[in-house]
């Protein structure tokens, strides 16, 4: 059921002046629940509970933790069609959508599950004594991850299930250690009151300290500049705009403690086609990008937004079947009015530079808050001198970019910011003919897709999702997959530390039997 | 031979207007050599020759890098006593210190070498492709850490040769595969610039590219500004004051493009005395705390500043067994009358504070530029009310801290700043009754010692340097052993890549035949 309130620790409440909707795009209509924003008192309270529950929480087991995220992915399946009918409603993403973005989140708590239960994931290190060296005897030391601290998650607009409530950042969080705060994302409060309700009952079931979880309901900026700004806070998980993942990165850099910031913000993606795949394979790739382009509606942080090619012929070719099959694709609702507007507006901005020509604009009558796909072409040149071409366009459009030549493509590349992934589209021989692009494309990237779309990102432990900036706040970690709980945990030493009252997974006897180095080895055995 | 002169890459150059030289705090008079303060120019062409260098560099191979870190171990080495002499006329510290921390340096960049040479440290995840899988195939993600781009290492003024121009930073970026660009310290340019010369050395000797090393003089702070501001520049390590990391940090925060940086700061590390050891130990616990206080002047960042105990007959036996033994010390000299007289300074304001009580402060006669150590009393509960009494004296000082009982030292520790380590002085049992106070220390400082003393920082795999801050900027890293390369380097994921131009670390074979995780097995097996 669906309350408006906030979720503080166990406790719902409501006591803030400010009220706010949802939207159903779909219908243009608002939804019916009343949803109250969280109030200095709340937050104050949540950033208490949180920063109480973290000294029990940070002692449980990683089988105790493991528990409680099956239990929380079980209790968001048990919600069943009343969160998935919330989802459809508050997003205008169909159904089909929301089950797999439901499957991918209960996947995800499962897959930190499994990592907890395993054990190894915390990095054991462990240096033995040498009490017989000289000048000094050699210390003990056996080193370890744990946990920051109270983390507070930004739920994304364009996820209202994996990158939010109980999404990835939640998930890597909670795996790791940390008590975690939501900021819901206003598009989908009630999305976020019935997964946090599931949060909710887990916490209770497998017997968690109040204040491990809240989640707190926000129309504006202020809850999420409070909670950034709050001394209980240790670090921040955001999804989202460059303008938003930024300001929260300086509120959180100008503390008296900074803290992390991670903040998977915005990609373009740049694609290069090369010339004989395009030569050999234009009529599958138009199709291909079609629908990588437009897919969900181009609300994706890895759409490709920018296709380069020499100019000639073939790229010619590649972009008029782009732009035929592009056309043929049935426009999609975008999540909300203030989106959709936002994507016409971008797109007008962009087209309207000197230079672009619009290769395809759906032109034909479309359903409210449905968003019209567009393709434009520009010539290197006129991109490489005008910045503000380089912006993303959230939304199922893609700029071609014709390169006079390969160097000409190469400069491109390296004049870029950061980005999340960058595609190579190669006949199996052709790329070793580019390296130089192939170099400068891996200096601005987190992964390199060769004969693929950048969109579908696997949830695994070899995926990285974070690049340069502005793609991510710090490239130095990853928002996706499993190694994403490192950037929820710091290093911690033990020194000469008695066995005894040692974490389980430094005791001599290695009784969890995870695999540790141990004087430079790495091994399961006990030491 | 000193010349005066800056590196910019392989070239001697000193076009600047400003010059500066050394001092020798011993004989109380400034050393022969003039230094020239890099020009803006030279700042911009050793970026300039950074990036260019990064583009080399990048594809060196371990093995490779290997070589060029043992060569500079050599030349070094090489260097012989100009080197020994320099450092201790430009630092005022004895010879044994010298060649101490000569071997440190050495041991540090052949370890490096030896991280590299086997191979594993690059955290190589593969998941294999499943092309059946429905209803998407999953597709071939490998991942590996790569460099970050050009570094800049800030040299220390404690560690003219560990922390410096070749100490723990250049030596870890360089492993990394990143360009160093160094901003010498100007207390020790004279051995700033014999060290750079054997790095350079050995870039001729190894096949290095021009750039991949370079060494700036300054004398105050316009270098490092222009240096951490300079946009070809990735990241930044500093070691030094909290004031001196929290200016670099907030230049680095407010750029464009934001760079991480890494600054191990202050600490005045804590050191908790449990009473039944106190009751027993008293003594011989005097004896080492009054050698770990004043050791190197107490010019350490791990320098045990702050000792805490129960009130009552065995903590006041103990502080009066310390104050005899601390003056029994011989006085040692301060690496600069500036840093002597910051000492005395700090020391008196902090003396002057109501409440506080001079158990010791050594009165006799003393050689100029000597520090007179010093410990204070202080009630806990003036202690809990004064922030300004937890700030770092860089300094042979400490102050001992009188608690009312066992809950307000927990409320002391909680209320600290975060610290490198902290330590507990426990018979092997009594540590068991004191859980809150020792958790709460957890919770601060990045080290925890049992029966020890802080100084003393082993160079090894499972050692953390930095904490919470404003121990470091960034807890999630070390700033000493080998782990240390990981500040300078990005997870970075190659999808369907085809084998042969993968890197070797993440061939199928797996032909340097590295751990790997595979599939979710740690294995050095091919897949």
């Amino acid at each position: 059921m669906i309350t408006g309130k906030n979720y503080i620790g166990k406790r719902l409440s409501g006591n803030g002046a400010k009220t706010f909707r949802t939207f159903n795009p779909l219908l243009n209509i608002e939804n019916e629940h009343v949803f109250t924003e969280a109030s200095i008192e709340e937050i104050n309270e949540a950033a208490f509970l949180a920063t109480d529950a973290y000294k029990v929480y940070n002692q449980k087991s990683g089988a105790e933790k493991a528990v409680f995220l099956n239990a929380i992915a079980d209790e968001i399946l048990a919600l069943d069609t009343s969160l998935i009918n919330t989802y459809c409603t508050e997003s205008g993403l169909p159904e089909g959508r929301a089950l797999g973005e439901r499957g991918r989140t209960i996947s995800q708590l499962r897959a930190f599950a499994k990592v907890l239960e395993e054990g190894s994931w915390v990095e054991a290190i462990i240096d033995t004594a040498i009490p017989e060296r000289e000048p000094i005897p050699k210390v003990d030391l056996r080193k370890m991850l744990v946990p920051l601290g109270p983390v507070v998650v930004f739920g994304a607009s364009n996820f209202p299930l994996a990158f939010s409530t109980a999404g990835g950042d939640t998930a890597a969080a909670l795996a790791a250690g940390c008590p975690v705060i939501v900021k819901s994302h206003p598009l989908h409060a009630g999305t976020g009151e019935l997964v946090s309700s599931a949060i909710i009952k887990a916490v209770e079931t497998t017997g968690m300290p109040n204040g491990v979880f809240s989640n707190l309901n926000s129309s504006g900026i202020e809850v999420g500049v409070q909670l950034v700004q709050h001394p209980d806070v240790k670090a921040v998980g955001f999804t989202g705009s460059i303008r938003g993942g930024r300001a929260l990165f300086d509120l959180a850099s100008q503390r008296a403690e900074p803290i992390p910031v991670f903040a998977e913000m915005g990609s373009i993606n740049p694609v290069i086609m090369l010339p004989n795949a395009l030569k050999d394979r234009a009529a599958e790739l138009a199709k291909t990008y079609a629908n990588s382009i437009t897919v969900g509606s181009g609300q994706f942080c890895t759409n490709p937004g920018l296709l380069l090619g020499l100019k000639g012929e073939d790229f010619d070719n590649f972009t008029k079947s782009l732009a035929d099959e592009i056309v043929e694709i049935e426009p999609s609702c975008m999540l909300h009015p203030d989106i959709i507007s936002a994507y016409e507006k971008n797109k007008h901005s962009a087209i309207s530079h000197e230079g672009l020509v619009v290769a395809a604009d759906y032109g034909s009558e479309i359903a409210v808050n449905h968003a019209r796909q567009a393709i434009v072409t520009v010539a290197g040149k006129t991109f490489l001198a005008n910045k503000n071409l380089h912006q993303e366009v959230f939304g199922p459009f893609s700029m071609l970019v014709q390169c006079e030549d390969a160097k000409e493509l190469e400069a491109i590349i390296s004049n870029m910011e950061g980005q999340l992934t960058g595609t190579i589209i190669s006949d199996n021989n052709e790329v070793r003919d580019y390296f130089g692009i192939v170099s400068a494309l891996q200096n601005r990237v987190g992964r390199i897709i060769f004969n693929g779309v950048p969109t579908g990102v696997e949830v695994c432990p070899a995926m990285q999702h974070g690049g340069p900036y502005p793609a991510s706040t710090d490239s130095r970690f990853t928002a996706v997959g499993t190694q994403s709980i490192k950037r929820w945990v710091r290093p911690f030493s033990f020194q000469n530390w008695p066995d005894a009252l040692l974490p389980d997974e430094l005791k001599r006897s290695n009784p969890l039997g995870i695999s540790r180095i141990v004087n430079g080895e790495q091994t399961r055995k006990g030491n």
